[in-house]
């Protein structure tokens, strides 16, 4: 018999949870308020089919080949010109997806034990990629702007236990849908300069915003000290998994080791499509019908929030951005226990609970207006209003 | 000043040193016989041209979308059905790239100290998938037929330095071109089941046969002992970055959910353009075309060899299939010492000594045949005679 002895930190990894559930939720005719799918309408099909055309045509064989492991040039340079502050090209990173970028700063950045500290709640994705390195996670007290400066200092640690840095997803945040301040934003780069923390920045929502812009990222405000994430899956499309990532040269060399060894490079045709793709300013005509899509979702789910949600108990926020709107059951009333009797009236949810790294509040949940239509978003908050009802009434 | 505290795997992490070799041997004019590069008149660009057409036409949607991280079902079911033992297409693993399963089987089976075995030499990027993970690393003696059995029983360990696997690269190996035999490969199968001891069994060149398919794969022999490692790099193109993984049960959940956390899924648009191409038997027809051309190559090589190096102790091996020739120069000689001269004389290669995890032989050189044309090739293995015969000449 062959003795599979399988690694210690494979025993902490697990599936994820919001996997498992929408597994339970997978029943014909319901609707999914749950999945963080960007819509199908804001895939420009036809820009890609077109940039399909010039890469082959004109640079097959090396869109083909094996690449450099730092990415694409073009693009590279494209997404320095992008982002608004002085960013070298040589300090973009190509990665597989943003995922992927989590991924590699685990490797780099993590030993087992190491401290690190996230928002409360945070991307459920971000603490399974850092789970295989077996980092200790300590969350730190956030409110609706965001992470709160003195649990910060409080939860920093010293010495060896010294937190290796804090991940942190300012606009229009997974799960919560919540924005950072920008006065929140100035006194966080300030108090994580003076505790020497680095920040790791997400930011795969910014340019979704509905009315105004959210206020400049954190990682403008002190590059050398942060790591920047970013992602084409929410402004172009998420199949072809192209994310970066813009690290000082305090890291860039060995998250490039990792990223050669994780995978050598991610593929040289999907990033010449995205280059092709973005040419003549095309991101500035796109982004814009993404984003008067998105905003009247929202508004069709607030809208449908307000009228059913009538007489219960039932806190939301009004997300100024992005996919995601965080909403709290009456008192006493758990979301794990509401989603089978949600699932029976054909409408999911995510449980808010698998987003906290600890002290999880069982009352939130997350709710998605970005995939399913404004019909749907009417019928299912609909759905979900009677489930409320139904579980809050003594039975 | 923020305080970057990298991880102890970092400082273990190291640029490739070939990459690094690639780098001084990028000069005009040089003739390469360095790279891994399949040949880029071997890429299929038409009938990716077409594939990508009838994807983006009948199911942009869902291939720009988000996807399962197991892999598209139907090319799971293709490589299942390619493959010539019976496997679960549930048991398929689509990668970025085949180097991603190798990151992925370090993350699940390695814990830091790890005993892990290995041929000499070895894939190189092998080495760096697994040192993030930190095993200790033993290579096991090797033949022209690969492993010594009698050399693995020794090196297995026991206890909790037991080797978690060895790593073994059967067909046409990168860097050797050495292919195990039928004999070796009943007899390694016959004593890591005795072992207990799993194979990790990496087959990107097996169809790339010139004369004769090799013997077939160890894990057809032993499947629930066994991982199994494929790609389409080299016979379709590497630039997708598209390979897979056929792994039992007791290790295939654990793969996935490390899958899932390193970059959600592979591109559902590369997976599906690979499926489209891959209908009607394309490979069928293609994969014979890509063996001539290497065949020829090869011989073009040898025939150079046997020309240029007529007078020196200069030892070679005839591969039968693959990419690459194994070469040995004259005793006393290093061939990272040779390597400026060959590259003064417009000529580049890669010391064998990269591949080595312990114990490198420096006499030894890798030599690709397949990315310079056979002329190219007839000059530089002339250029690489007049290197060795000035450097084998009393100065």
């Amino acid at each position: 018999m062959t003795n599979w002895t399988l690694a210690a930190r494979a025993a902490k990894m697990n599936p994820s949870v919001i996997r498992e559930i929408l597994k339970v939720t997978e029943k014909p005719g319901i609707i999914s308020l749950a999945g963080g799918l960007p819509s199908p309408k804001t895939f420009p099909v036809d820009a890609f089919a077109k940039a399909c055309e010039v890469v082959l045509g004109h640079d097959g064989a090396a869109a083909l080949q094996y690449a450099a492991s730092e990415g694409y040039a073009p693009l590279r340079e494209a997404i320095a010109d992008l982002l608004p502050w002085n960013v070298d090209p040589d300090q973009v990173l190509i990665t597989t997806g943003s995922q992927q970028a989590l991924d590699l700063i685990a490797k780099v950045l993590i030993d087992e034990g190491s401290r690190v500290l996230v928002e409360t709640p945070t991307y459920l994705g971000a603490l399974q990629a850092f789970t295989p390195m077996e980092p200790q996670v300590v969350a730190v007290d956030s409110d609706d702007e965001g992470v709160l400066v003195d649990d910060l200092a409080a939860k920093v640690g010293s010495g060896a236990d010294k937190a290796r840095f804090l991940y942190v997803l300012p606009n229009f945040q997974n799960p919560t849908g919540r924005t950072m301040s920008e006065s929140r934003r100035a006194a966080l780069v300030e108090k994580a300069a003076q505790l020497g923390l680095p920040l790791v920045e997400d930011n795969p929502y910014g340019d979704l915003w509905f009315d105004n812009p959210p206020p400049a990222p954190l990682t403008a405000r002190n590059p050398e000290g942060c790591i920047y994430m970013g992602s084409f899956s929410k402004v172009l499309a998420p199949g072809l998994r192209l994310g970066y990532v813009i690290a000082p040269k305090a890291v860039f060399p060995k998250l490039l080791q990792a990223k050669q060894a994780a995978d050598l490079h991610t593929p040289g045709f999907n990033q010449r499509m995205v280059s092709e793709v973005m040419k003549g300013g095309f991101l500035d005509r796109h982004v814009p019908t993404i984003r008067a899509l998105y905003k009247h979702q929202r508004d069709a789910m607030l809208e449908a929030l307000e009228r059913e949600m009538a007489g219960l108990d039932v806190q939301w926020n009004t997300p100024q951005g992005g996919m995601f709107l965080w909403l709290r059951l009456p008192a006493g009333m758990r979301a794990i226990e509401l989603l089978p009797q949600a699932v029976e009236r054909n409408v999911a949810f995510v449980p808010g609970a698998a987003f906290y790294a600890d002290n999880a509040d069982p009352r939130t949940l997350r709710l998605s207006f970005v995939t399913a239509s404004s019909a749907q978003i009417n019928t299912g908050i609909g759905a979900l209003a009677a489930a409320i009802r139904a579980s809050a009434s003594p039975r």
